[in-house]
Parts: C-alpha cells; structure tokens; sequence
C-alpha cells in the first residue's frame, strides 16, 4: 500500500526484511550522505489515523511535490515507512531499532509474551528473520527529519500550528510503595493512625505539586494505584502506585526526585524503587534552527517545545542527526478513534517537513 | 455451652425462638422491672475469643459470684446470650433486633445474599421462625449493661482499665465520584491536566484533616478506592470511593460534611452521595454516673469515651436505659485471632460490672 503510494509520486522503492518501506528520490551527488524523513505505519488497537502515518504519507507527498518541478536535488531523499513503532509485535520502535541495527538475533528469536518468537512472526507475514543484519541503515544519513501529530493538547491550546521540537523526554517510572498500620475504620482515633492511603495521597499531591513546580517542563503522573486490603472500614494497610516523571531535563528529574524522597522520609514507611530511566534524545540544533527558519519564512505560528512521547526519531539519533516537526492534535487526543488533526495543520506540517527538506538537502 | 454455664451458675435458664439465652437470678421484688447485663457470643470469621463472649462470661460470673454470698438482690438480673450480633446470617445484632421487637418476619423470610431465607437457616439449627413473635422481650427492664473489649487502642495506649462508654458514635457512609479527564502521562502538561486521582487525594488528605481537626472526637476513612482506568501511563479519569464518617455528635458530623462540601466543589467534579447515616445511640446518663462511681471506689483507672463500633447495646436501648463498660484491647486489634485483653483487665472488668449490676439491682 505504502509502497505503491511511494511507486506512484515516481520513488524507487526498497522494501527491508524487517517490513521497513523506503521510497528515494535521488539526488545529483550520489555519494553524499542522504536525507530521510519518515515515521510509521502501524497504529494501536483502536487507535487514529494520524499517528505514525502522517509523517509517512506527508513525506511522500513532498518528495512527489518535489520531483513534480522537475528539479533534482544535490543529495539523495528518502522516505521510510518504519515498521511496528507501537511494538503490537516486536517490541516498540522495532524497524527503526532494525534499522540502527540495535536489534539483536537474540531478540528476534527470544519467546514473547504470547510465547511465539518474533521471528516466527516476521515468517508469517513473508520476512525473513536471519536476514536481520541486513536492515541496518546500509548509507550514511545527513538528518532524519519526522513529522508527527503532538499527541497532547499544547499546540491546539495555543492556537500555533507547528511545534518545533527540541527534544524526546527522558521517561522514568518508579514503584511507590506507602506501607500503613491497616485498623479499624471506627476504633482508631485519628491521632493513632498510620493510614496508608492518607500518606499515599499526600505523595501523590506532592509529586504533582513537585512537576508543576517545573512550569511546563515536567510531568509527573500516578494513574495507577493499588489499596490493600481496600475496604471501606478498614484503615488502608499498603498502597502500591506506579509513579512516571518526564523531563527533558536529567537534572531537573533528579532535583525533583529527591525532593520527593525527602518527602517520603517525612511521612515515613514509603519505599521508592526504579523501575525504568530512559535518558532523553536532544534533537540536533542546526536541524531545529533549520525548521525554525522555514516557519519564520512561511510566517507559520510555531513554537519550540519537548516530545512528551517516544517516536522512530528517538532510535535514530543514535546514528544521526534527528529533528521533528509536531502537528496539532485536536484537544490532545490520541491513540483513541476520535484522533485528529486539522487538514490545513496537516497541509502546513507537509509544506514544513518539504521545505526543510530542501534546505538540507542543498546545504 | 453457654446454657450449661448459666445453669452451673445456678441461674434459671431460657432460650427464646432466636437462639437467645437467658439466665436469670431472680430477685425479692419480682414485679420491678429486671436488671440485664450480656453480650453475644458469636464471633467473626478468624476472629479473636473475647468480642462479645467477654460480656457473657463476666455476667454468668457476676451472677455466680452474687449468688455464691447468699444474697438475694431486690430485682431480678438476668445475663443474655445474643445471637449473630456480627451477623454471618439473619444480619448483624439479629439476637437483639428480635429481643426490642424490631425484627420482622418479611425479613426473615426473605433472601439473603447466598440465597437461603433466614428461617430456612434457623430451621436448620432447630429453631423455629414463625415463633419470632415470642423472642421479644416479654418484662420490662431497668438496665441492660454490656461489658465488651473496646475494640481500639485508646484504653491500651493510655494504659487504662476501663472505659465508661458515653455513647456509641453515629455511622455515616457516602459515596465520592471524582471525575477528571483521562489523558497521556506523557504529552499533557501539568496546567493541561484534569486528574481525578490528584484530586482525590486532596479530598482524602482534607477528610482526615477535618476528622483531626476534631480532637478524637471523629473519625473519618477512606479505605477504598477505585481508579479508572488505573493504568501507569494514562492520567486518572475517575476515582470512585468510600468515605466513611463516625462521631457521637452529628452537629460535628454535618459541619465536617458541609466544609468537605465546599472542598468538593472547589475541587470540582466531586459528587458527594449519602450510602447510609446512622445516628449515635448515647449511654443513659444515670448509668454511665454508676459505673464511674463504681471505678472510683474500686479505684480502678477508667475513662469516659465513646464506642466507635456498634454493639447490641445499641438495639437495647431502643426500649431500655444502657450503659457499656469497655476493658483494653491489646495493640487495638480485634476481629483477628491476635485480639487480647489481659487476664487482669477482664478481671477488673467483670468487677466493675457486678457492682455496677449490684447498685442497679438494689436501688
């Protein structure tokens, strides 16, 4: 489908073995490290249909644009079609991490939680699995530049059309245990209380209190909590709370961490443990600078700001310069049917994602 | 087992169509309204050995011991045996319920959540439902007095002998629905978010404030809680849970409920819903007056508190004068197989009742 759409704006076409769809236009110096664009295809289960593809069909869309003037650039264009970003199979960013060449045989191969091995599923849908080495990147790239949906509500709030992101955040999650004295509800004065959910409670205001401190830069989330024994009349014994702070910033994280251990100290009978710490992925700043120019030039409403979420350009970094250019998400919404993003938002994105691509690939 | 008792004892032994047991030591004036002290004397699954049969086995004791001198008192005194007053079937202080004439034969022959009828259960263990009529106290009494471990740890911390039971609290549930808006940990800034289970506990963190504020004099629990859709990467969308209420005053109970109000809609998005209000049952003051006197010249350290948990005293007093003696319950635990009261307590207490009975009786 994709490829097809990739044959059609007139891009010869590669298909990898892991399912990655490259459509290339190619330029006047064949040696040249080449530009990429691109995202993903796949999408979650009853999720949009903004996500992902945007950046794919956008990408195709300006590359036929381009060649549609007849004029051929000084480098090379592709646009991939990353497979399996959501990880529905494979793990997350699975073709981009194929495409790094970060994926390893022994994953490939290793028993999923559905107990089959990817590789049997790559065989089942026609790709071959011991041929993984050869997905990985096999030219130098000058930049990879991703055009996604925001997937939050910033953009659509303020009233901008593009967001020029700085930076991928770093993702961290905790386990937050609160241990109680658990009594009963009627019998136990106040003041002989040790209740696991009221201690529970105040961290939770507190770690929300602590991201909002940071004015935009932060976020800390609890969504998820379990109450032993969790009855009405008996005072809580344990709370168990899974605890996600994002930041661009490793420092400001690890202020705001510590400041929530002292207030774990002080309430006393609470244990933070790591659970995960992804470091954050900096966009490359003449790439940022580049965008930010183009919408200068376009007089396109733009603002900087962080990715909140993950995307391909996350594992890309890892072998070139990466920049990424947010659309509105209407309300903030996605990953749920009633995704969506304004056709003349998406018209702007693909103008944007276009000119950058021109001026990188003359450069 | 509790009739052989009484009946070595030397008491005149009934049993009514609930399972009640009654022994009585009769007295000189045998047309004065009878003094009653008792208890019940079935427990809760894995429960302790004193909730409840304390209160039966220190009256047939206290009775034994009057007997024993030769003396006989101006009223008769009899101990009572309630049945199910935890209610593992026919639901709680059924034995009671039946003695004031408060149990009704629909209720009896209706089903019960396993979906037996209660008289199908009392068929079971020979006793006979349509005989309901003759379980409701057939004399009037003077007293009912009702010693029982105090089930919190107010007595044991304060390292006290007795408690002289004021009233027993009134018990108030209510439903709290807080909505928020379900959304990604990861892209929704901190002043974008609605987040139901932040303000939750806000709510929580203020109910047990205003509880506090109280001075022992209220309790206030939330020990259940449930979070849509309590997921680690998705911002609460809703949090259901149960706050429960119990203080003797309901003038307090309605000024922490209207200030919790104004925190609910501050917060916004916060129904507040009525499960249940029972209002408090207080001791009769003649009562509570006899047996502080009688811990005074006995020199036993007591205390005046209320009871925070009901008792078949509260049914009792529908249709006579109560009064409850509490003796210490060690670390505050009961309804679990470690509920202790030291051997000296349940002496002091089983002292505290029979003179207490004997000044009743002879008044």
């Amino acid at each position: 489908m994709v490829s097809r759409l990739m044959e059609e704006a007139g891009l010869e076409v590669r298909i990898d073995p892991v399912g990655n769809v490259f459509g290339r236009l190619s330029g006047r110096e064949r040696t040249l490290p080449i530009v990429m664009c691109g995202s993903h295809i796949d999408t979650v289960p009853s999720g949009g249909m903004f996500d992902g593809s945007l950046g794919v069909i956008a990408g195709i869309e300006a590359l036929r644009a381009i060649k549609s003037t007849g004029r051929v650039l000084q480098r090379s264009v592709e646009v991939a079609a990353f497979a399996n970003e959501e990880g529905a199979w494979g793990g997350g960013t699975f073709g981009s991490r194929a495409f790094i060449g970060a994926l390893t045989a022994e994953e490939v191969y290793a028993n999923t939680t559905d107990g089959q091995t990817v590789a049997a599923k790559m065989l089942a849908v026609g790709l071959e699995p011991d041929d993984l080495h050869a997905a990985k990147a096999p030219y130098p790239l000058e930049a990879y530049l991703e055009l996604h949906v925001e997937q939050g509500a910033v953009l659509d709030k303020e009233n901008l059309d593009i967001g020029i992101v700085t930076g991928i955040v770093s993702t961290c999650r905790w386990m937050i245990t609160v241990r109680g004295d658990a009594n009963h509800a009627g019998t136990t004065p106040m003041h002989m209380r040790d209740d696991a959910l009221v201690k529970a409670s105040k961290f939770i205001v507190a770690a929300s209190e602590e991201a909002s401190r940071n004015r935009g830069d932060m976020v800390a989330t609890i969504g998820q909590a379990f109450i032993q024994p969790n009855a009405p009349n008996v005072i809580a014994g344990e709370v168990k709370m899974v605890l996600g702070m994002r930041s661009l910033s490793e420092d400001r994280l690890e202020v705001a961490l510590s400041r929530l251990k002292e207030t774990a100290t002080n309430l006393g009978g609470v244990d933070i443990d790591t659970i995960i710490i992804k470091p954050p992925v900096m966009m490359n700043d003449r790439l940022v600078d580049t965008i930010e120019r183009v919408t200068q030039d376009l007089q396109i409403p733009a603002k900087k700001m962080h990715s909140g979420a993950g995307h391909d350009a996350m594992c890309i970094a890892r072998i070139a310069p990466v920049g990424m250019i947010f659309v509105p998400s209407k309300n903030g919404k996605s990953h749920v049917p009633e995704e969506y993003t304004e056709w003349r938002h998406v018209t702007r994105g693909a103008e944007v994602l276009a000119h950058t691509i021109l001026r990188i690939a003359e450069e």
